[in-house]
């Protein structure tokens, strides 16, 4: 390890948004296999996807997700080109016959962008919203008024750019609940049978950008609306083991690695308990006096996305330039919302918590 | 390269359809960099896409896809999500009016999956079809109706499962030429200017499965359909550098690599000359005598998917067994087809070719 500490000197830390850090051992594995996957000659590159060797990677990928999340009956696991973007307009296309209506909870930014391309396709309404408080609170249950004869009810289970998380979920009957997870996926254990649909982008927690997992229950197949191109289309995906043209081979194989990884720390239970050490650190630091603001209300914060403000503004781009310095890189926030944004995924080690709070410390010495 | 040789000695040489070979030096650079790229202690994995570093890569490959290129004013490249199959959708969505017709040729498999699918938008026309040879010729030109009204022309430059080749173009007057050319893609030089529109999956001859590059004559964007998904949308890609949603961040890195690697042999011209040779020493081969067969008629056979028979059928299966024997692998033809197939990809060296002959001339002796 002090070999590769040496080579990744560059950066100390990565706290971007995603895609971000990969765990160490992840990639020293796929460097170790890159020319020669399992003494087969070949890089997984190069593998044709209807091989054997392939066929194995899927298979473990599926199957380990599959104990990881100790997924019930009735769901079929898609592995997806495009992103979880893409699926902001995969769901009404796949779910949303025409004229019906689906309810979208408005938390944020990617709430809102799986709103605008609903509404290209058909009737959303806005089930509940934050914008009273500008994002800083998931709304709560008291003020949602959900339609029950909605197609689907959406939420974006963690907003990325403002710091927010759902930590409870709404009640919405025989209307299925569609999760977006990208940034929160295999952050914690997740009773998927309280879904209808769980999507998530790979690039927060499981890796490689461009892949999304779609985990659906298989009675909400069989609906894609004409225009559906074939390859999007969940039914037709489901029924050909999301081969239907040539799948994300690479990147499947090295979120397969990463599968590994958290299995390796002791599964979801343990990714869960680090994410709440690394929030409570950091949550800690920011409300320990009234240098640091931390925006978002206490019980909505994200333990993934941690959002911050120093209360003397004019000393935010002070803060940044030390992160540089030291090493902690991609700490800015989200253009629209300003600020600092420190995102802890899984593969976010704890030194680099410390390293983060050392730094707030100094600042708020030198400059408080 | 001792050491490399030793380490991929499970297959001698990968001559499956796609995804297939890398060129070993692109291979050994991506393993170089694959922990901390040029310093910056990131793996390109890790790298937020609208940072500094991956604009940069970004930027390289658009600059060095248009030198090799020659690429014309006036055409824009996406780099875009789902593969090749996913065009087959988005060229109706994105290019095709609703109440138009556009015209198809219909040369084998992969020109039949793009009218099956484009039939599900609109008018789809045959313009010319090889069902009278099996798909063995590409229509003559003088058989060709074509329609000048129609939205556009499309064609399949290379049929990967059937080997045959367009080597001329048809005459489309002022109707959009559209060329498929996801498997012969920078194995020529390429006046850009006779097309409208060029699309390529990258997982031939540029490296990562999952990649499409798109090059669109500026003047055909601004008409998709209203239920195009807006991060398929070709004019919203195009006004957005294709940075609409989060990019393939790594394989568009890793196909940069590869066309530094064409520069470096001497860019299209250069291709095309190894296409060429190589092409035509297994050709040669295969018509040395009756033993073997090359169904397709010559003026069309593939440079880069040489389809072949053996006129006793049942030597076949042996012949593949002797090729796995000798690390020879994914000799086998696409299952529509039947018999054997070696495509020869940019990264296909001479001497996988000689190795080929010595099995084929091999086998004729054994068992001829």
């Amino acid at each position: 390890m002090a070999v590769l500490a040496e080579e990744r000197s560059g950066v100390a830390y990565n706290f971007a948004a995603g895609p971000t850090m990969l765990p160490e051992p992840v990639l020293l594995r796929a460097r170790d296999e890159l020319l020669s996957w399992h003494g087969s000659g070949m890089s997984v590159w190069e593998m044709p996807f209807t091989g054997e060797n392939f066929r194995s990677i899927v298979a473990s990928f599926r199957d380990n997700l599959a104990t990881l999340l100790d997924l019930p009956k009735g769901y079929s696991i898609l592995l997806m080109h495009g992103g979880a973007s893409t699926q902001f307009s995969l769901l009404p296309l796949n779910l949303l016959p025409p004229g019906a209506s689906a309810d979208y909870a408005e938390t944020g930014h990617w709430a809102r962008k799986a709103i605008r391309e609903g509404r290209r396709y058909g009737d959303i309404r806005i089930a509940a919203t934050g914008t009273d408080s500008s994002f800083t609170r998931i709304p709560a249950m008291a003020s949602w008024q959900l339609d029950p004869a909605a197609a689907y009810c959406h939420i974006t289970d963690n907003e990325t750019a403002e710091g927010s998380e759902f930590h409870w979920l709404p009640e919405t009957g025989a209307v299925p609940l569609i999760t977006d997870m990208t940034s929160s996926f295999l952050t914690r254990p997740l009773d998927v049978a309280q879904y209808g649909m769980v999507y998530a982008g790979a690039q927060k927690n499981i890796g490689p950008a461009g892949l999304v997992l779609v985990l659906i229950r298989n009675d909400l197949l069989g609906h894609a609306r004409p225009e559906t191109p074939s390859v999007l289309d969940y039914t037709v995906q489901a029924g050909n083991e999301s081969m239907v043209n040539t799948p994300l081979t690479y990147p499947i194989y090295l979120a397969g690695l990463v599968l590994d990884w958290i299995a390796d720390q002791g599964g979801l239970t343990a990714m869960a308990a680090a994410a709440l050490r690394r929030s409570t650190m950091v949550y800690g630091e920011i409300d320990a006096d009234d240098f640091y603001e931390g925006p978002v209300a206490h019980e909505d914060r994200s333990r993934v996305n941690i959002c911050f403000r120093i209360h003397d503004r004019a000393l935010e781009a002070r803060f940044l330039g030390a992160a540089d310095e030291c090493g902690l890189a991609n700490l800015k926030g989200h253009s629209a919302i300003g600020g600092m944004r420190a995102s802890l995924y899984n593969a976010m080690p704890d030194t680099g918590v410390d390293a983060l709070i050392t730094l707030m410390r100094h600042v708020r010495r030198r400059w408080g």
